[in-house]
């Protein structure tokens, strides 16, 4: 593989540079992996900077159909967009290509969008390890947002916060998060709660289910340096665009406000920060258990603590011992 | 320190060789630290299960008069209560023992109850592990029911929702959590919200909060295998007693269906993995961090990462490469 030009590709926009790049930083190889390292460090570049969009709601909701509309209304703003998917499934399934892109069928032909679905890896710390850095590439390719989906079922969500700028819930009318599915907590990290399928028989009840939402935000505390009236909610529809528009319009005043208080980049960089952090200690973790006799301790012990016949403190401090010798850690 | 006798004296229930062990468990010094794992290992019981609940609220919202008149009506049933405190604010003042003993005097008096403030250490984390630790001890001694206190303003609520069977979030009447300056997501766990002051003047509002927050609660999905009508809120009042005994009556409601359906011993079990793994975690970074170099790299390359110079993965493969060779893990 050329990585000259490969880093050249990704600084001139190029999608297939893009896409050939993500395959080698999504890739298991270790030979593939140093490269991948040496091609996110070249293309880093402070100054390119896309707005991160989480988009997180439980399938049924319409999250393919909002996804085309937003991003089609972007592209048509001369914007370029690209669209990624941490999916907690395809850990098992290895992800879902053809699925995404038949479900964004103008988007996926749009010059201006590039759509890549979830990596498939065996363990969603990885995936979401593989989605960051897949982000960076982007914005290093100069697209103007990166929209993050998710399925909002499992932890991927609060990955997918730690990864963006701006997190989006997408509900349908009716019901409440437990008849849609959304898990405890979701709600808590929203920016934006879109009540999807606003038209036809169901803008009522989504008009409704909107007011309610409205209200429970009402009694979570903003967070600290947003302006009074976030977290939102907004009825929309994919189908006829209504509010499509409107819920952009809010993501830039949110976007706009972070920035000028120094919230957003204080944000990108406890993110970076935790990224780093994560994968050091990953890193570190995977190290310790590429030891087979180290893992094995680590798994009998582990199962008697979960047991309740070891304290757990007790057990820790016998595999520090086993792995550092007569040294106590606290 | 004669171990066996603080091994004989934990079992036996005796409060004053508990709060001598606990000492032990939160001293700093290695020699203690050898010391607390053999006792801790030596009074693990599975048979001696206590109730472990956690109880969160910010100041001004009554938690000690609560504890207190909580805690005198178990006591008055036979019941034995421990009291512990986690203060993320003690992490910087070194507790407060006299305030807390100040404030549930009838309590800290009763032969029945025991009660002891947060442990001071510099780090959240450490006084979460040690807290855990501390409720082992009371557990091991005996204890029927072990209240762990939190004010809920930071992340040590996640912290004692991974050591207790119940979350029980305590709030003022009146004003939503913003208010209250209840955080982003303590809602998100609770098991149980208890409106306190629902006496007097304040008990028309107090109910009218209440049912603010049983619609709040009916959004989000109830947790896998609780009863129907869970998570729930109900008024109190730490002064008349009101509702005290139905909130116990809705905790002991709450533990008897968890128990019937595996799910209490499960999460227990979930819960001691947590913190085997956190401890081994915690112990091998503690390890790396005692070496200066190591640390100084770390915090080169975190602020690098930080500024936006250098990519996450990039940086934590580099940290990688120097604490383990040419070795790459993913």
């Amino acid at each position: 593989m050329d990585l000259d030009r490969l880093i050249t590709g990704i600084r001139d926009g190029d999608r297939r540079a893009l896409a050939r790049a993500i395959t080698l930083v999504e890739s298991g190889r270790a030979d593939h992996r140093a490269q991948a390292t040496q091609l996110l460090d070249a293309v880093t570049d402070p100054e390119r900077q896309a707005i991160r969009i989480g988009l997180s709601g439980t399938p049924g909701v319409g999250k393919s159909t909002f996804t085309e509309a937003f991003g089609l209304m972007l592209t048509g703003q001369g914007l370029r967009v690209a669209v990624l998917a941490v999916d907690p499934s395809s850990a098992r399934s290895g992800g879902s290509i053809l699925g995404d892109k038949t479900r964004m069928e103008q988007l996926s032909r749009d010059p201006n969008a590039f759509i890549r679905p979830s990596p498939s890896q065996t363990e969603l710390g990885g995936v979401a390890r593989r989605t960051r850095e897949v982000i960076a590439l982007a914005e290093a390719a100069g697209f103007d947002v990166v929209i993050v989906e998710t399925v909002g079922v499992g932890q991927s969500e609060t990955l997918v916060a730690q990864m963006t700028d701006i997190f989006t819930l997408l509900l349908a009318p009716g019901g409440g998060d437990e008849l849609q599915g959304v898990k405890r907590g979701i709600m808590e990290i929203a920016d934006l709660i879109l009540v999807n399928k606003a038209d036809g028989e169901m803008k009522a009840q989504a008009g409704r289910t909107c007011a309610d939402y409205a209200g429970a935000l009402r009694l979570f505390r903003k967070r600290p340096g947003d302006p009074e009236d976030f977290p939102k909610a907004l009825t929309v529809s994919a189908v006829t665009g209504d509010g499509i528009a409107t819920a952009w319009d809010e993501m830039r005043t949110l976007v706009a406000h972070r920035r000028a208080s120094g919230q957003f980049d204080k944000t990108r960089a406890r993110q970076n920060r935790h990224w780093f952090d994560d994968a050091v200690r990953h890193g570190i973790l995977r190290h310790l258990g590429s030891d087979p006799e180290t893992r094995a301790r680590m798994e009998e012990l582990g199962a008697a603590v979960a047991a309740g016949d070891a304290a757990p403190s007790a057990a820790a401090d016998r595999m520090l011992s086993l792995l550092f010798g007569g040294d106590r850690p606290d």
